[in-house]
């Protein structure tokens, strides 16, 4: 009787509490979870709450008890935040990765000969596929990819799961992908049309850069991607070649010229942007631009640092970006934090810039603002898509940590990154990928690797 | 009677190969052996043979069958070379690390009272515990190290079971293990009695820098390490205020000054070199020091990039160094790889400078013919030292791999270490340290660092 009494008496405890309860499908609990909400929120011992493809709920330990998920993941005390936004790469050039690394004019004397040569359907997806890998691995959740036969790079992505705003490219020479100059506008606009309204690729126009197509194509694709409001993805201000011509022939800088075409707009992620002077920023921002800042390719190639912590001071939208493997290497986001927060600091002699804070802003929310997807994606909120990232808190280089952001800038590896969620679905767990064979994709890489081995012949001194 | 004569047909095939065989402790088979000797080999499936503390044989696969072995480690295919050389670190400093990473003046306006306040003999110990666990889990084999409780640094250096060349701090003011100003010269004399000959502790005097010490203590210090001839660890050139004051009161180049006071030699380890002119790189050439380039953190204080990679074309004895974790906040070499590549080609306008095999050069041989130990370390070669690490060939980021050097330098990072050989110990495999226990190293530095953050108060701005 007295174990009826306790029982009913528990039932009526419990039972409001139980109907209550919300359903959720993953609740990510005890992590020290970095919101990058607009108060930058740190909850230690937090809970994130994933229903569908969304966050339902950012809170603390508490909050646990409101929602029956299907499935709980331990942070563990672990470090959980926005995935990180690459906002530009050209994932499939992972087949060239380590090729010539140290050659001078490498563009045009190298790498153009070699897609020409190698580049087919096949290394784009195996290569994307493999380049998503290592994404996901390092905690990349969305990637913005500019390349040839670009429709496998969107097979690529949502075979792994990952977000892309992907952009066919358009220049005015032969491409892999078409015989034709400016072929790439065509097969732009039927990916665009294959892929508007998926889930998880945004399809984009991608003409190369202001000197690899002339005003007339610019203006054409100003026009078509007005129209159907897609997103147009550029090198802008990479090149001294392509400043020295433009200011010749046009007298314009490469913004000043693009503003004339139509293109400097809300649409637009520029690539690079270094050698724009405070009148081009001016009407960068005035425009509302997204710009992509690649530090670690633009070092390599000894072109120079961009001026993007000034943009970002200003408010301007800027996400960081690898840049493809045969420019930057390597294809996560976390090896660019330390490099964007150093690099800022020398250049302008002053330790105290660049905080930390700052960078991981760039990484996440800098990255959704430019892509104009912030009300979507770059802070763990309620509402938005459930792209969270759990970092290792037991790498013994992340102890201790007295300031989260300054451990995943100066200390963390891409190989801290424990847990992947994209789109609400858990893409890497425990760093086993689950979506797709690892080591299938590995051995694909390897084989067409051995094969454009045999072929490539001596690279250029 | 077919099985007999088959029996005794194979013994005499097999026996006089099993009489020629030698006996060996080790052999890792199945490498890429990045031999970095003086022809720069580079062996595919390629066999390094160990026996105590020493290289015995390192070759093609034919030569595994020429040893027997009481271990075998299969490399499967990943790269096996020489154990990177940190020839500039404060390993206990991790107990500090991401505390106050962007405040101006650090040095003075926060670091020295830190560790007044808060190093101890148990902080020394356990913190450098815990760095060098973090080092042998990066492929770092020796360590160079200067701090206060040295002999603390060498006790856990010898637990773990790395090599170090450590130096006991002096300087004009009261330190955590001395309350005089240069109570540190009779602490280093002490140290260097009590280690000297030790198989892998090389114990050295550590003056601070020119700016912490007056001439008379730097005499000194040159005319009793000339005596016993043991290594001298200093920070010169560091510091504008350096190069400012020096200049001042003694028209001297800190350089200059060192050579005047009888330091600069070939004891000498000169950790940063940022502030010299040609002349100084004569002189320090001339004398025939060894220099310790720093470059993550020398950029990271925005303080500038050292003319290391000149020192190094002109033939000089130049290593990495990672400096301390507050200033660097990692103590792996392989983390430094990248950054020193990239920051040479950007400050001299130039992608071909700093060609990735320049810099595995530096990491390794460098290093080592900057503690003038490259008779012993810095390279795989029988006779040697068995200083041996094993990276991962599996890791995506390190796939293609069409250059080796290239895809260490802009593609590795430090966790893609699987095995680290020290003194012909396998110190880590597989990623699991065997000589200590990690868990309880994080545990201790955890809980030290839970007290410090309850004291530390506030970070000034």
């Amino acid at each position: 009787m007295r174990r009826f009494i306790a029982s009913a008496f528990a039932l009526l405890v419990l039972l409001p509490l139980l109907l209550a309860q919300q359903a959720a499908d993953l609740v990510i609990t005890n992590g020290t979870v970095v919101t990058m909400n607009n108060q930058r929120d740190v909850i230690e011992g937090g809970v994130v709450v994933i229903r569908g493809a969304k966050l339902v709920a950012v809170g603390p330990a508490s909050l646990a008890a409101q929602f029956t998920a299907k499935k709980t993941i331990d942070a563990r005390a672990g470090i959980v935040m926005p995935g990180m936004i690459n906002t530009h790469t050209h994932a499939a050039m992972t087949i060239f990765r380590s090729l010539g690394d140290d050659v001078a004019d490498r563009l045009k004397r190298f790498m153009f000969p070699l897609e020409a040569k190698f580049v087919d359907r096949q290394v784009v997806y195996w290569g994307t596929l493999h380049g998503a890998l290592e994404m996901v691995e390092g905690g990349v959740t969305t990637f913005v990819d500019m390349y040839y036969f670009e429709d496998e790079v969107a097979r690529a992505a949502k075979q792994i799961g990952m977000r892309g705003v992907l952009g066919e490219t358009i220049l005015n020479f032969p491409a892999p992908d078409s015989k034709e100059p400016y072929g790439g506008f065509a097969l732009a606009q039927k990916f665009v049309a294959d892929f508007r309204g998926d889930p998880l690729i945004t399809p984009a126009f991608a003409p190369h850069a202001p000197y690899t197509l002339d005003a007339a194509h610019l203006k054409l694709i100003a026009d078509e991607t007005a129209k159907f409001d897609v997103p147009v993805l550029m090198h802008v201000a990479e090149m001294t070649d392509e400043v020295d011509t433009l200011r010749k022939e046009r007298n314009q800088t490469p913004i000043e010229f693009l503003d004339s075409v139509g293109l400097l707009n809300r649409r637009l992620v520029a690539a690079h942007c270094i050698f724009v002077n405070d009148s081009d920023i001016a009407l960068m921002k005035a425009r509302d631009i997204g710009v992509a800042h690649n530090i670690v390719a633009n070092i390599k190639s000894a072109k120079g640092v961009a001026p993007a912590l000034k943009m970002h001071e200003q408010g301007m939208r800027v996400g960081l970006g690898t840049d493809g493997p045969m420019s930057g290497n390597t294809l996560d986001i976390i090896g660019q934090l330390g490099y964007v927060a150093k690099l800022h600091k020398l250049v302008n002699h002053d330790r105290t810039l660049a905080p930390s804070i700052e960078v991981v802003e760039m990484a996440t929310r800098g990255g959704a603002r430019a892509l104009h997807m912030e009300d979507k994606l770059g802070s763990l909120e309620a509402g938005k898509l459930a792209d969270v990232i759990i970092i290792d808190a037991d790498a013994t280089n992340l102890i201790p940590n007295y300031d989260v952001y300054a451990t995943l800038v100066y200390g963390a590896s891409a190989k801290d990154v424990r847990t992947t969620i994209i789109n609400g679905k858990v893409i890497m767990e425990d760093r086993k990928v689950l979506t797709l064979d690892a080591a299938e994709v590995k051995a694909h890489m390897r084989a067409m690797a051995k094969s454009i081995a045999e072929r490539v012949g001596p690279v250029p001194k």
